[in-house]
Order: structure tokens, then C-alpha cells, then sequence
């Protein structure tokens, strides 16, 4: 389930609505109400079927149940393990600030304020971690999410994606200026076929392919039911992998004009990662990732039916995981006393690209930013840069805060422009609070 | 894929063949040329079609495939996990004896002897240890599994579910003499429902119910396609969950007249194990066994289209930690510094069931044996009991020679009498150069 899906709502509706009051208007429960735990959701030998939570019938990504799918994953889909090896644990310094929860914002079209602590629950967060010069600020954990347990990263897995196409870029190994059908020869019909390795990894490729997640009949849907990561209609004749749907993407108009969010970029990027590295992405995922830095948990990543990992959203980790993953990137590629990545990957990633590219796809909460290496770029004062998935998965890094925010969440919609009015203003406040105490 | 199969293959045409020369005249590729890391299956990014492993077109459980699949279980299914928690792993002392390889025995049925390291290609193992005095004394990886890799268990993972139920009715939780009905008022209707819960626990119930490997109309597969596990045809109508298909079950006969091995008695166990604790299967087993005897690595159990774990023969767990819980078997229940189940609940193991209502099974592998809270009783010289899944998952509890020896392994075909012949007999000559040589 990787579809962003910014029209999914549209824009100014949603935004008026977060203007009025809150999230509440969007959907009967809040994030109190819908509280998976107190739900029951999944809870007896059986679970009463009015509490069953189940792929076959949708109903995992129908809200309110989507609030227990995403701590289960693993529970709905095959998955490998991307595994942390046999060594220690890098361990987060703890130093709590409960002064954040009284930080107070001004949520974007907004009239009223709004406390951080308000936006946690608004945001239907599942857990949330803020990080300041290196310690565990604020921790919360929420939902059916507990601090060793997994959640679906959804879109934020591109990022890992992006990090890991870059540093083989910098490496040598990956040639940005290169043709796709250079290393994949399987995709030379295709779209991809005569699209730079640089436009798959900014998003600047032009696809006839739809991601619109309201529409069934978008493409968006299509690439699943052949991933097989949902049931296929009978006599379904399409591809059967993941891998088969792209060779089967066409083009529209020309490569390189407009940035233009579709999953299957980072399906393709991650295809390359693997084809270049000559493993699995979740083995890379290990031995650059999960080894080196010391992580806490196992994570797993989603497959399709030929065993391929879901590189656009399928990842599943532990919030603090996800945090030392974003203060590698905010301390210049540096983690665990070791090097991850080449600063030089991250000074590049944090420089974003072309604003002017972006401004064509019209996000309207977010003005002025642009995407690099599947990473979202807000060039604020703070230099802040994110990681995005549906459904409010994020990771914004700070560097002039010397902050990084981590959240999970399950909201009742997939669009980040329902969470972003309640999410940027509030990451900034923070970041404002930290820089004037810095303690 | 929980099915045992003893008529899978008839008995005595597979004893002939056993006993003519080995496995290699049943199947075209013996254990090494199977070997799944040298045949390449599912390397590449995608992996050749003619190497690729999938579920859809059951290949993974076609041989050689299987030899890949048995090591990758959660890559072919959804999977919940069941936490070993955060305690201190407990070590297991190793005092190599590589004398074992050269230990010779005759096989069942056979004029020529064989030696233990012949015995473990020949059963296409992919791990094995063998335990003395509490020490790991011969520890071997073939195959597609490491050390710290998980391995299906098969129906290996009724033997857990009926030591939990046995030590539910030590606590007095669960009363054997009750009828099933009476925990599970939801199987009123069904065979099960005028079943005592000893008889489930025996497989003494008289069942409308096949479990025949080889014939695809048998009923064991009508359970797997409920359960989710297999795809289901177009048009099906059945039950879409395994519980709801153990109410369709019919009884045939009369209750306690015989043992007749049928899986839906242990996935009615592991229903009522986890009715009467309040909680999911994996939820108990973590408590109960993953937490406190220190395992070294988190294990899985497959679920159903409900999250309801398939108790027959559903877990996936590392080798190490199967030998850590026969250990505590071997050791009265005692391991890791506590009791972990009462020293009764062993010796009642350990004692059987009757050998009559286990001879009308006429397993011919087997004389003499008896069958009892889901283990496998040899009532040998050695006191040995035994759990056992098909394609050659065995944990052999031998308290008079302080041996254990656990094995996973993936046989071209599923019944173990294919295995038992370079099996039983391997695992008695062991325990006696074992006993012979005590240090």
C-alpha cells in the first residue's frame, strides 16, 4: 500500500475543515475514539467478526481498522527480515522535555492554536519521537504501537531507497546520467526505457500511470493486484509481479519536465538498488542500514509473489529505529561512531532539486519545496528535509534545530495534506522551542 | 502445510527402496545435488523464472523448491511473531564430538550399514544437533538454513501446542475429561462436539476427515484453502477461516476407539489452548516458553485469513531454540535456571498412551509406539518420545542416554516413514556411543 494520494481529498475542502476545528469533522473518531486497543480490534480466539481486521475483505485499510493494520503487517502479508545482525544495540540517550507538549502552533489556514500535545492526538499518531543534539526529547507511544513493535512505513520506505541509490551513485557504482534500460534491459519498452537513472530517482519521469487512491480504477491499483498484495479479479490476465508491471508502464509526454509523484519510480529505484548491488534490497537494507548502525529490532519489508521487496512503501521498523535512521542523516552520514553514508550524499540530498519542477504538481501545503532522491525537501530556515509516507508516516530533519522528528501514525485518510496543517507548523514550533532552550 | 501422509506413499515400496540403497532411487536429486544454495533458487533481482519459488503456482512446496521454501516460510505467508522478549539469551555449552560422523547403524529394513553422516545427507537435512548432558556434542547446517535462520517446524508445532494444553490441565485450567463443546460451544455441531478434550489432545476422535498428501480432493487440503493458505477456486463457497471450517467437520465412528492422525485435532488444541488462556497461541508461547527459557531468537507462527495461528503446523523457529526446548523436556520440565512446565506434565509425555489404539494406525515405522498430548512415544530402552512434522522435522527426546537430537529437514516427500529408516535406528546408535563414551 504505497499510494500517496494528494487528490484523494481535495485540498482546500480538507484544509477548511482543519481551519474550523480538527480532524474530527473529516471522520465520526477521533484519535481518542478510535484508539485501536480500546476498539478491541482482533482481540479473542476468535475476534468477533464485527472485530476482525482482514485482507481478503479490505477492511485492514478501511478506518478505523487501519489503526491496528498498520502494528501488523507482517500479520497480513509475507515479509523478509531485514535483520540487525549479531551486534550491540546503538542505545538513545534519554533526556524528556514534557515542557513540548504545552508548545503552542498555529496550524496551517488556520485561526486557532493549537498545542503540539493536541496535534499528537489530532494527528491520530501511533508513536512519536522527538530527538534534540542526539537525545530522546519526547517519546510517545500510542495506538496499538509499542515501542519494540514494527509499523508500516508506508512511502517512507522511498527514502531508504533514495539514501541507498545515491550512496551507489557516489560510490561510482550508479550513473545518474545513465539510461534505466542500461541496468535494467528488462524495461527498455517500457516508460523507463529511455528515463535517466536521475529522473526515476527525482520523480521527473513522464508516466501515462495514475496514482489516484479513491479510484479503483486507478493504476496505482493495478500495480498491486499484480504485486498480489491485493486479491486479483477471476480471470485476471495481467502481470504477476511487481517486476512485470513496470515493463508494462508507458510513457506520457516527455522525461525530466515535472516532478510527478508515482510509486512505480521508487519500484524501478528500488529494482536498481538490487540489480546494482547484486542482492536483495532487504539484505542491502541490512549490511548498509541495519548492521553498521546499531538498530534496535529486526525489520521486515513487504514482497511481491516473486519474492521482491515493495521498495515504494513496504518497509515495517520500530519508531526508534526510524530516528536513528533520520539522525544518521542529520549528522552528515554519521552514526554508531561510524560512517553510514558519504556526507557528500546527504549535504546533496538535504540541497534538494528544482522548486520550479516541484511547483508544477501543485502541493498546496507544501510551497516552496522541492523532491530529491525520494526525499521531500521544504527549504525552510531550519534546512528541514522529510521523509513521507500515507497515512502520516514522516521523518523531518532539522539540521539548524539539531532536531529530528519521527511519527507514525493512522490517520483516517491517506493524503499528508490532511496531517500537514497540523504536522509542519508544529515541527517548527518545536524546533523554535529547542533553539531557545537549548537546556 | 500441516499434513502428514503416511499413505503418501505406500510403506512398503518405500521400505524396499529404503532398503535396496537409499533415497536417491525415490527422487532423481539426492541431498546434495538438492542442495537449494548450489541450485540458485530465487537468486537474482528477479530471480530467473525457471529458479523463482512462489506460492501461487505451489511450487514452493514442489522438491527441490521445498529444500528453499522450508527456510523462507514468512516470505510465502503472513506470519505473527512470537517474542523471545528482552531477556539474556541462554547459551548452549558446546563440546564437539566428532566421532559421531563415523557412528554406524543398519537401517530399518536394510543389509547395509550406514554411518551418522551418511544418515544426514540421506534425509536431506538442513540442520541438526545433537545434545548430551545438557551440551551441544554435533551441530550441522546444510541446506538453505543457518544458525540463526528459522525453519517451518510442520507438525513439530502440534507437540508445543499439546505440551501447553497438558500443562493448562496440571494448572487445572483444562479439564481433559470435559467435552470440547464445552470450552468451544461454537463446535457443538461438529464431530468435535461430543469429543472429550483427552481425545483431541490422543487424536482418538472418529472424524469424516482424510488427511492423504498425494490425493488433492482429500479433506486436509479443503482445510489449508479455508485457512487461506492455498488459493482457493473460482467460485468457492466453503469456509474462508480455519475455525469455521473445524465446524463442518463430521464424525465417523465412535470417539476413543483409536488413534487416527488428523491435524484438525491439534488446530482444535491450539483453539482451545488459546480460549482458555484468554489470548492468541503466539501470545502463550512467547509467555510460556520464548520468554522465560531464554530462546536466542524470535520465532513466527503462520496465521489464517483471521490471524488465527495454524497450530498443526504453522511455527517457524531456529534450530538452537528447538533443541532448548526439547532440552527442557529431556530436563523434567527445567530450563534456563526455572521450571518452565511441571515435572508431571514430562513424565506424563514420557509415559504414552496406549499401544493398542495406536497399533489400529498401523504405521509400520512405528511398533509399539503410542501417541499422546501430541507427542510421538517410542517406549523404547531409551524412554524416547518424539515430535515430528513431515519432510523429516524431528525433536527425539531420549532421557535415558541424556541425549536430545533435533533436526529439520526437507525430504522430497512428506511421510516420515520415508525418513524413519535412516533415522530411528541412526538416532539409537548414537545414544549408545553417546552412553558409551560419556565425555
Amino acid at each position: 500500500m504505497k499510494m500517496s494520494s494528494r487528490r484523494s481529498v481535495p485540498l482546500l475542502i480538507a484544509l477548511a475543515l482543519l481551519a474550523s476545528s480538527a480532524t474530527a469533522q473529516v471522520q465520526t473518531l477521533d484519535g481518542k475514539a478510535s484508539d485501536p486497543i480500546t476498539m478491541g480490534w482482533m482481540v479473542g480466539s476468535p475476534p468477533p467478526p464485527e472485530r476482525t481486521v482482514r485482507l481478503e475483505d479490505m477492511s485492514f485499510l478501511t478506518f478505523p481498522q487501519l489503526r491496528w493494520s498498520f502494528s501488523h503487517w507482517r500479520e497480513l502479508y509475507p515479509t523478509v527480515e531485514i535483520s540487525k545482525g549479531e551486534g550491540p544495540v546503538k542505545a538513545l540517550p534519554h533526556a524528556e522535555r514534557k515542557a513540548l507538549d504545552a508548545v503552542t502552533f498555529m496550524p496551517l489556514g488556520g485561526t486557532k492554536p493549537m498545542t503540539w500535545e493536541q496535534s499528537v492526538l489530532a494527528n491520530y499518531t501511533d508513536g512519536i519521537i522527538v530527538m534534540h543534539k542526539g537525545k530522546i526529547v519526547y517519546e510517545r507511544y500510542l495506538g496499538a504501537l509499542k515501542p519494540q513493535g514494527l509499523h508500516i512505513a508506508q512511502s517512507v520506505t522511498k527514502s531508504f531507497v533514495g539514501t541507498l541509490a545515491a550512496t551507489l551513485v557516489a560510490e561510482g557504482k550508479l550513473d545518474p546520467n545513465m539510461l534505466v534500460s542500461h541496468y535494467l534491459p528488462e524495461l527498455k519498452t517500457s516508460a523507463f526505457g529511455d528515463a535517466t537513472v536521475r529522473q526515476v530517482m527525482d520523480m521527473t519521469t513522464g508516466l501515462n500511470y495514475t496514482e489516484i487512491y479513491t479510484d479503483p480504477n486507478s493504476d496505482a491499483f493495478a500495480f498491486v493486484r499484480a504485486a498480489g498484495s491485493l486479491p486479483r479479479p477471476a480471470g485476471y490476465t495481467g502481470p504477476t509481479n511487481s517486476y512485470d508491471y513496470l515493463k508494462t508502464v508507458k510513457k506520457a509526454g516527455e522525461h525530466g519536465q515535472a516532478f510527478g509523484y508515482k510509486s512505480v519510480n521508487a519500484e524501478v529505484l528500488g529494482w536498481l538498488v538490487s540489480r546494482v548491488s547484486g542482492k536483495p534490497l532487504a539484505e542491502v537494507m541490512s549490511e548498509r542500514f541495519w548492521g553498521p548502525m546499531g538498530m534496535e529490532r529486526d525489520a521486515n519489508i513487504q514482497i511481491d509473489t516473486n519474492g521482491s521487496a515493495l521498495a515504494a512503501g513496504g518497509l515495517n521498523l520500530s519508531l526508534r529505529d526510524l530516528a536513528r535512521f533520520c539522525e544518521m542523516m542529520r549528522s552528515g552520514g554519521r552514526f554508531n561512531d561510524r560512517q553510514i553514508i558519504p556526507a557528500s550524499v546527504v549535504a546533496d540530498i538535504a540541497n534538494g532539486a528544482s522548486k520550479a519542477d516541484f511547483a508544477k504538481a501543485g502541493y498546496q501545503t507544501l510551497p516552496g519545496w522541492s523532491y530529491h532522491d525520494q526525499w521531500w525537501v521544504s527549504h525552510n530556515r531550519l534546512g528541514a528535509y522529510m521523509a513521507r509516507g500515507v497515512y502520516g508516516q514522516a521523518c523531518y530533519v532539522a539540521p539548524k534545530a539539531e532536531m529530528t522528528i519521527v511519527r507514525f501514525a493512522s490517520f483516517p485518510l491517506a493524503a499528508n495534506a490532511n496531517l500537514d496543517p497540523t504536522s509542519l507548523p508544529a515541527y517548527e514550533a518545536v524546533a523554535d522551542y529547542l533553539m531557545a532552550h537549548p537546556n
